[in-house]
Formats: structure tokens, sequence, C-alpha cells
């Protein structure tokens, strides 16, 4: 379990929404209005079963990392209107009765079950995310703040593990997003799940300190340009890291250097000129941080490296072969490794053109693309009415939904990955190891395929019982989530997971709900009438 | 001034930030890094100026709605950090003295100034927003939840002039997008700052209550495929609102207005089936809802209407003409009237489409596109060091930056538009009606022309005062800012505003600027040396 944010909270000590504006009157109005016909029509207690599901991967892709889910067990582990909350909603609709308020003030997520696919999974269009179960009225008040939970979570998500795969394993991902995110917790999520998808660091702190994950940081511009010069730096003195040592006069013994470098044979012509207030800040930064000193190159045209994405391969390498001079010249083993990270609106495209050109880039720092998801700002993950009572439900208009509550299960062929999702009715039995079986899409009559899965792993956990007999699964740290996806994302097969034209993956029903879909869509369908 | 989320705060009675995760340490580490490195070299209270602005408008606009202001001043107002957050920068910076930490203990914002332009405003690019000036080191702290706290807020609220803009002033404007929004508060900054940029209501709840915004919803698909037929109904009587009538069977009313309905001559052919689980559905919610009563008509393809952005100006006609007819067959006054609301997938780009088709919509619900900016997910607006003790500084790599505590004015033409912005230097005298001023675009020498302004503002204004004299700005409340921000737009000149070639707006400074900037320009910037 990850640590609290917000206290112990009080469902079962599962900790409150990190975030606490998320509460119960986070969800749409028309929730409430909704779970108030449902009470005047005695419907409010209907068993109902609802999916989130996906209908299109996000970022031309064929594959989409699931996040968000922890936030949603805290969300019902704690969900309880308040008597505040209740007092403003009576106001917001003021023609409905008293009975009902009583009614919401008496409702928690006791009787709720909640199957989920774990946190951190490759997950495809329509297999359920996740399935809620219980009450109609509750089940409604939590579609929006689910919906609000799961789609952005996933969404950043994925955008930071399709940057792991473009960046590889070797390099250094920092998420530097905060400033350009779309509000505060926009950027707090945004650090957590680009971490969790495989991110190294972030720069928030807020959020480092929240989900401990690794911070970095350095300098900015505006450091470089509050110096004018050399003569800003009034302590000099620099000791050693085991204080073994003390350097009187480190301004002089950089000036020293710098004309050493200067004068160097197999440097000369490399240097030329130094701008003195962004050396001054630069040596001010080193006396500060001796033993994590990283320049930010490019406030003045006049350093010789500019870290802009244009330029960037280029530059790099350049700056590679100046560190080698400097460790062959002078004799510093390990200065030709130094480390040199690039910045500048960075996203999966320019590091893959990097890539083409070649460059001596050792860790990335990207923002805005990654944070906003600038590519494709929003993932539709939808909130569908399976059944109710236990009958089947289907929504028919633009998108058919797959009805019934389902169980969903990954099948894997002889090379070890996964080959298709199937969803079956709750009932029918489990895929076997094996075993022949027919798998169908779910709308096309046409598309089926027979598997023999090697390997079958049921998709979807407890994570909250309700009043079922179910275990309830524990919520793994965030550590543990960010192994569980990168171990995932290995095991995909490639051609799934490629930027350039993606192999869909299937995903399939078996072939007595394939019939069941399709008796139930010409049942509730009209025969239209062409005039 | 607007109502607390968070309890009075402790900053000259201005409450704290809305979103309790706004707190000092919602920063990046290289503020608290330079901070440090300030600190080291002895030059943390430094006084400097900052400037935050942006460099283009957003959405391929010529114009921009600066939102934000009222949070970065709670935020400074209550700026203070706790020893739980030094406890955890010691451990995130172990290698700093513990002097540091003390100084950092020890800061808060009673001598930093903030001056901005009023929250609500129509602005331009280069034009800073705020100036902030205070001690180097906390300034640098500010940075990054500023820019956090302004650039979504700027870029949403123009989003929803835009929308406002091509939508026209007789329609209602719903923001809908809670459940797509790049999390939480995401979701509840896209309600409040569209609401300021010309939204009507929201249906997010949970803004509606902290902001006072109206609120607004009916049901969803879930609700209609929640019922199976009439017999679900189990209530079926109705009074009239002031309790004089009765109707004992209101479910028999339904069918009996229904049967003549499709019998009525001039109605014959348009009815043709009823899904009657539908029919169970609206009817159920016009018995919890009588006075406000909305139905979705899109759940099964039966329905004679389907509200979506294909077909959404034909089948908004047709609707029209059968609330029409029906006012016409049976006299009920209004009916004709009716509203008719679309909430499909609509942007700006579909509501400018259906104006050129011709519509009957009276209301739009507008979600995903609105609230993530999809058309352009992230506003650019920059800090950037523009004087520090009192010696300007410039940044000049990539994008060069205007130096110097300045003074910004807008000045307005003889029709009443405004003509042109121009910075000047902090002593310059201000621009005076009816006295001819050059106006220098500051970096194109070419560029430049006279104004005689019929009318000048001031466009920063104190808001935060610091040690100065300077009286503080009081903060307006969420509707004071929408009527601005309405009286802002409709004074714009009609070229600047309009979608399609947009005439840019001039931003310019002072003859006596201009001669600085390039006079500091060419001091900095090094000669290149051609090889």
């Amino acid at each position: 379990m990850a640590a609290a944010a917000n206290g112990a909270g009080g469902g079962g000590g599962v900790p409150r929404p990190t975030n606490p504006m998320v509460t119960p009157l986070l969800t749409d109005l028309y929730q409430f209005t909704m779970a108030y016909a449902y009470w005047k029509a005695g419907k409010h207690l209907d068993r109902a079963v609802f999916d989130l599901y996906f209908r299109k991967n996000p970022f031309g892709g064929e594959f989409t990392i699931f996040g968000g889910l922890e936030e949603c067990i805290r969300f019902i582990a704690n969900f309880k209107l308040t008597d505040t909350e209740i007092t403003f909603l009576r106001s917001a609709m003021p023609t409905c009765e008293d009975g009902f308020f009583e009614y919401l003030s008496s409702i928690d997520c006791s009787d709720v079950e909640v199957y989920a696919i774990p946190e951190g999974s490759v997950v495809f269009p329509k297999v359920p995310l996740m399935i809620i179960e219980g009450p109609v009225a509750v089940i409604q008040l939590l579609e929006t703040p689910f919906l609000s939970l799961v789609n952005y979570a996933s969404l950043v998500t994925t955008n930071a593990a399709r940057h792991r795969l473009v960046a590889g394993k070797s390099k250094n991902l920092l998420e530097f997003g905060l400033r350009r995110a779309q509000g505060p917790d926009g950027g707090i999520s945004a650090s957590r799940y680009c971490y969790m998808g495989g991110f190294d660091a972030t720069s928030n702190v807020a959020a480092g300190r929240l989900f401990g994950i690794p911070i970095r940081g350095t300098h900015s511009h505006a450091f470089v340009s509050s110096f004018m010069g050399l003569d800003d730096i009034i302590d000099r003195t620099l000791a050693s890291s085991d204080g073994s040592n003390k350097c009187e006069d480190f301004v002089s013994l950089v000036q020293n250097w710098l004309a050493r470098i200067k004068d160097a044979g197999s440097l000369r012509g490399t240097f030329r000129e130094t701008n003195l207030s962004e050396l001054a800040a630069f040596t001010s930064y080193a006396l500060a941080f001796p033993n994590s000193f990283l320049a930010l190159v490019d406030t003045y045209d006049a350093a010789g490296i500019r870290l802009d994405s244009g330029d960037l391969a280029y530059l790099s390498v350049e700056t590679r072969k100046f560190f080698r001079a400097i460790e062959e010249e002078f004799g510093f083993i390990g200065f030709g490794k130094m480390n040199i990270t690039a910045s500048n609106d960075l996203n999966e495209e320019t590091i893959d053109a990097l890539n083409k050109q070649g460059h001596e880039v050792d860790a990335f720092g990207i923002g805005t693309y990654l944070v906003t998801c600038y590519a494709q700002a929003a993932l539709g993950c939808v909130f569908k009415l399976v059944e109710i009572n236990k009958q089947p439900r289907i929504k028919l208009s633009e998108d058919v939904s797959i009805p019934c509550k389902k169980r969903c299960y990954r099948l894997f062929g002889k090379e070890g990955y996964p080959l298709v999702d199937i969803m079956t009715g709750e009932d029918e039995p489990a895929p076997k190891v094996g075993e022949r079986l027919l798998c169908r899409h779910p709308f096309n009559e046409s598309k089926r395929a027979y598997v023999v899965p090697q390997h079958v792993e049921e998709l979807l956990k407890c994570y909250w019982p309700g009043t079922s007999s179910e275990p309830r699964e524990e919520l793994p740290s965030i550590n543990e989530i960010r192994s569980r996806c990168m171990g995932y994302l290995d095991r995909m097969r490639p051609d799934h997971m490629r930027r350039l034209n993606p192999t869909p993956y299937k995903v399939s029903v078996s072939a007595k709900l394939y019939d069941f879909i399709h008796f139930l869509w010409l049942n509730e369908a009209p025969v239209g009438e062409l005039q």
C-alpha cells in the first residue's frame, strides 16, 4: 500500500484520494438527478453492472497502459457525503424530496464490488479495465470521478511508456512538465504516472514527496543571467568532499584551467569567447554543488554548445568529442563520459529523429509534450451499463457496448507473447491451456480464429469485494507498478509496439457471448423504413 | 473576494489556494537548488524583477484571456514552508548547509511586489501579464507555481471565449468536460475558467459549490437503458407544481398522448416506433423532474432524433419543425420553442460548421475539446529575469526577452478600439491622450508607427504591494471577472477576433526602451567567427 497522503482515511485502512478535492461532489450533476429519478421510481437499489473501457488506443498506437486504479479504490473506500455537501445538494436540487437526501447521506460503497485489471498493465480497446457492480444509484455517482481519475492517468502513463520505448532503456528520462501541465494536479499526476510509465525522475518536488519519486534539477537561465561577472562571487573556497583538502580560490582555479584548455594543442580553436556572467554563474553553482554540477549552457549564444532540438544531435556529438579531448589531453579519467542532458521541447518524434541522426545525449528532460499529451490531449474511457438485475443491457447507437457481466482472459502463444484477449459470459468455463478455442470479433462475423493457448491469465481481479466473499487484491507500491509495467511492455510482440504502422492486438469474445450479443442486438434494434 | 475554499488563510485575509495541493513544494527542484546557490554566493537577497509573459497566442488566434491571477495571489499571501516540508527538503538536498534551511523556513512573501493585468483581460504576446519583484531566491521559488497556475487557466479561458465568440451571445453554453479533463483539478479549473471565459454553466457539482457557478444536468444513456419497460414505473401519480391538481396515472396519460400524436393529421408519418424502455425512462424522469424535463433521445436509434455532430444541423431543424407542428396541432403555446441541446464531441469548428449549415440548437454542451484544449494543449508562459539590483538583464538565445522593469499601456483610437500596447521603461512619462507617440516593434527596426491615443489605460495594477506603499487592488468575484472579460471582448476590433486569418494586434516599445534593448543586445551578443 502506497503512503497515505491525507491520513489513513476511513475505508478499511485505505487512504483518502491523493487530491483532497476528489470528493463525492466531484461528479456531473446528472448523476445526482438520475439518482433522484431512480429513487423516485423505487429503482435505486437495482443491482447494476457497469464496464469502464475505452474504444481506441491513443497516439496512433496499438496499446494503452492502465493508470488511476489506486485513486479509484481510495475514492470508494472513503466515499461518504458530508452534511455540508448534502446541504449544498439540497440547494442545487430544490424540487427533490427530503427522503432522497436522507438516502444520499446514508450511502457508502460497502455494497459495491470493483474488479479491475492491475494498474500498469498493457490494455486494449473494448476490454473492461474495471467492472463495477452495486446499487444503480450509487454506481452512477461513481461514473464521473472514476473516469476523471482513469482517463488522464492512463493517457499520460501511455505517453510516458511510448517515450521510454523510443528513447531506449539506457537513457535517463526526466519529467520536467509541471509549469506547462493542465493545472497543479495535472502536474502532480503527470509526475506520478510518467514515473509509472518508465521515467526515471521528475523535477516536481511535491510529487517527489507525495509518491517517493526521485527528483532532479539544477538551474535555469535566470540563474545564469543574475550574475554580472566573477566579482559577484564572494566566498571562493571549496573543500573536497571528505574535508581532507581545501581550495582557497576556486575562481582562480577555474580561470587557470580555462587558459590551459584554450592553449592545449588538441583543443585549439574549439574555445573562443567566454561570457563572464555565464562563467560566474557556473562557477558559483559548482561551489554550491561540487558533487552534482550540471551547467545549463545556452543562456548566451556565446557558449559553444546550445541544447536545442534542431542542432541537438550535432551539438551533443561535438560536446562528446570535446569532453573526450579533455580526458585525453589532461588525463582526467571519465571526463569523456560526462553527462549530456537535452531538454528543449522534446517529444517522441524528436527523440526518434535524434536516434536516426545519431547523438550523444545521455538524458532527456521532457515537459510540455509529455504531460499535456499534446499529440492527443484526452483518452475517451466510457462507463456503460451492461447488466441490471441480472438482465443484460446493450446501448446500440453509435458505438455498441458489449452486454453482460463478463470475465476477461489474455491468451499467450508458443513464443510467450500475448496473442489475443477474450471476453466470456460470467458463467462460462475459463479457457484452458492446450485446448482449442474459437475467438470471435465481437461485431464482425467474418473475423474469427481458433487459438490453442499455452498460457492463460484472467485479467480482472477483485480490488473491492463489497459484500461478496472474494479476497481483496492489495494495492502495490508505485515502484512495483512501474516494474510490472516495464515487464508487461517487454512481453509484448514488438510489432504491436512499434511507432510506425503497429499491428493491432486482437480483442475477441467467446462464441457464446458473440451469439448472445447478436440476439440482443436484433431484439433491440428497430427495422428502418426507407421513404 | 471570492469565497474561501480552504478557510481564511494567513495572508492578510486572503484565502489559501483553492487546491490544497498548491504548496511551496509544488515547484521544480531547481528552484531550491538555485536558491541554495544564491544563498551560498550571498546573492539570495538581491532585488530581482521577473516578467511573466507568453510569446504566441494559442489556437491560431490573435488574442489570449489572462486567467489564474487570484490563485497566484492566494498562493503568495499564504506562502510559508512548514517544518515537515523543510524536513523533506533536507533529505532531498543532503549536501546543503543547515543555515540554508533556516533561511528557507524564514521566507514569506511580505517583501514581494506583484503587479498584474486584471484577470479576465484580453492580453497579447510579450507584454508582461505579471511583474514580480523581490529577493531573487524567493521569486525563483514562485516561478513554477505561478506558471502552473496561469498557463492552463489562461489557455482554457481563451478556449472558452473562442467558443462563445463562434456560438454567439444568444446560445446557452454548458461545460461538460469533467470526465475527460486532465485529472480532477484539471476538471475543476476548467469549470471555473470556462465560466469566466463566457460559458453559462457547468455539469461539475464540486466546481458549482466552490465557485458559485450555475450547474446543469439531466440524465445519461445508462439511465435510459436501465429501464425494461413501462412496468418498471411503480408510482404513477403526478401533482401539479402548486399542488392544486393531481394526475393519478401519468403513464397512461403519456400513452394516450402518444396515440393522439401518432393519429394527428399534420404529424402522420413522423412517428414510427417507440422503444418502450426509452419511453419508460423518459416518463420516469418526467415524474421526478416535472418542471425541468429534458430527455436524452439517442440511446436507441429508434428515437427519431439523434443528437450527433454529423446530422446535428438537419436533426435540430427537423426537431424544431416537429415541436412547432405539435404546438399548432394541439395549441400548446410555446411548445415550438422547446429547448434543443446538442452535446456530442463539439468544438469551435463544429459549431462554426453548424452555423454555416443552419441549425435550431439552443444550447451546446461541450466537453473534451474545450477542457483539454485539444487543439493546443499548452500555453507557453515564461518567467524571465529582466532586472537585478537595478541592473537590466537580457536573455539572448532563441527568444530575446525585453529587459528592465517596465510600465505597460494600452492605447485606444478614435473609434474606441484598442490600437496598440506599448511598454516603456519604469521612469518614462506615461503616454498622454492627444499627444503623438512613436511605437516601435521591439526587435524589428523597420516596424514603427506614430499613434495619437484618444484614451490610455495603464495595464498592470498592484495586487501585492510587499513593502512598497502602493495600494492593493481588490480581487473581484468570478462574476465580475466574467463580465469584465465579456466587456473587453466586445471592445476589440472584430478583425483581431475573427477565426480565419485574424489581424495581429500590435505590441510595441517606446523609442527609449527600443534603443536600450539594442544597446544591451549588442553589448552581450558575441561576434561569431565563420570557419
